[in-house]
């Protein structure tokens, strides 16, 4: 039950009507860790400058997620300024993005995590994808995500990486970008075509659809009242999936439901406070019970 | 189980990506009754002028639906035509309105009407709904719905209307609208506390909230692929809820969830042809059979 994230790992300035934060511990695959390390062994894979808070890399040891392969460059950290406006909680209004380390960085692993069954390939260039999932040996769980950003700039590189995943998980408006077809139920369809045995539509307050090639369902979202920072919500969504199927013997309808609730349920805790204030401690037991409510919400009716 | 509805009966032409209809039969209190008509017993109030379609009033007949409180008067029904561009299937353009006959019009209802105990107020302009109201004895559950143009024209009628009413079914673009609330969550339980016992907000392809004082679920949409025409899908929605509670002896969390499903259910037949193609030819059987599916699509994870 180990599992490798190759992403992103940034310093987070966030503006919402709730408050505004600085040099947050943000970025795709710190905050897909956050969640996912509450199921599996995470191994975090990435770069980050000689300025990165030294509080936040005590934070990922304390939690247990290992970072032998998150290099610590001369140079700046990767920066993410954002600002959420309350007319629309789901868009973040991008401030500024400097790369910083990223530019010239190629992912790097030990050998051991080479081994590991388990990976997720984090929002990221398309190409970068590709070399990280290149050194693995034999993985059996590969998992994608990525944004309109690479939807763009990098179609092509993206559809061959696409063909080589097992999930690909995904936002309405890439997943409408990226097919072309306006109808959501259509374009989870036209993304199954595209390769992969598993898709996951996210729809940010209207929940999830999961298609594979024998089954379809859907959730909605947890309701959430007071949404303070949405940053990471994905992330934290599919942290929870990964993070779970990683760590069940065999992948069916059942444990991919369960891999959805955990996923919707971390998620709700991630959007109630900024960055990751708390998810990082969260434990099973609380994760647990919003389960339960959740279940309790969208269960149909008995006979 | 009788359920009077009160509402609009209208000549809709519509456009869309799949093709033109003109003179199809319309109208909220339509569109309700061809959904409610399979659990309840219909008594359809409205008007219409001398020019509406005979067909149209003969399959009223045909589907057992009472039109003794429809009237026929001098001057032209009410008219609609609309357009859905492929882009936003959502919302409807409208590029005409007639009001017609119904202009000087105040409902009427026999004695006997006055005395059903299940009332459904359609959208209409909710100074008449609240005569509608008026006419009726002893009503146990009343439904009301609205839209856009009262909320902005009749606010304090409105708001006075949904004091008195125990049902609440209205979509999300008009709850926050109504309660200046963008989060849905703060915006159903706002409504809430407008008075109805409970509230239904309608989202769409995206599903549905129910909120009454002891719970509150949520169902995604049936997965639609092909969608032809989604006017009326509202009023059908309605139709199915309202419908399936007047069938019913208490109205609980189970019965509210099951007419939650059939509501779903017949929204999504509604939405695959035009008008009321395959609506009004719907059976129990062929209802029943997707609602299964639906609940499979729905299910979270057994133990």
């Amino acid at each position: 039950m180990s599992l490798v994230v190759f992403g992103t790992i940034a310093l987070d300035d966030v503006k919402t009507p709730s408050g505004v934060r600085k040099d947050m511990l943000g970025g795709s695959a710190a905050h897909f860790s956050m969640s996912a390390r509450l199921f599996s062994n995470i191994h975090l894979v990435g770069v980050v400058g000689k300025d990165f808070l030294q509080a936040h890399l005590e934070l990922f040891k304390r939690k247990k997620i290992n970072i032998e392969s998150l290099r610590i460059v001369h140079g700046p950290s990767f920066h993410w300024e954002g600002e959420y406006k309350q007319e629309d909680f789901n868009t973040a209004l991008t401030r500024a993005t400097e790369l910083g380390v990223l530019v010239d960085y190629v992912p790097q692993i030990t050998n051991m995590q080479r081994n590991i069954k388990n990976l997720f390939l984090a929002n990221y260039d398309a190409e970068i994808q590709m070399k990280m999932l290149q050194l693995m040996k034999n993985p059996h769980l590969v998992g994608l995500d990525s944004m309109n950003l690479w939807i763009e700039l990098q179609k092509k590189p993206l559809i061959k990486l696409i063909k080589k995943v097992n999930l690909f998980v995904l936002n309405d408006g890439e997943a409408r970008m990226l097919t072309g077809e306006t109808n959501l139920i259509k374009a989870i369809k036209a993304l199954k075509r595209m390769g992969p045995q598993m898709i996951i539509l996210k729809k940010g307050e209207h929940g999830v659809v999961f298609l594979t090639d024998q089954f379809m369902f859907s959730f909605p979202a947890y309701p959430v009242e007071k949404v303070v920072d949405p940053t990471g919500a994905g992330d934290t969504f599919a942290g929870g999936v990964m993070g779970y199927l990683s760590s069940v013997k065999k992948i069916n309808q059942t444990t991919l439901k369960k891999a959805a609730i955990y996923a919707t349920v971390l998620s709700s805790f991630n959007v109630e406070s900024f960055g990751m204030s708390k998810t990082q401690n969260l434990t099973l037991v609380e994760v647990n019970k919003r389960a339960k409510k959740f279940i309790k919400y969208i269960s149909p009716p008995g006979k």
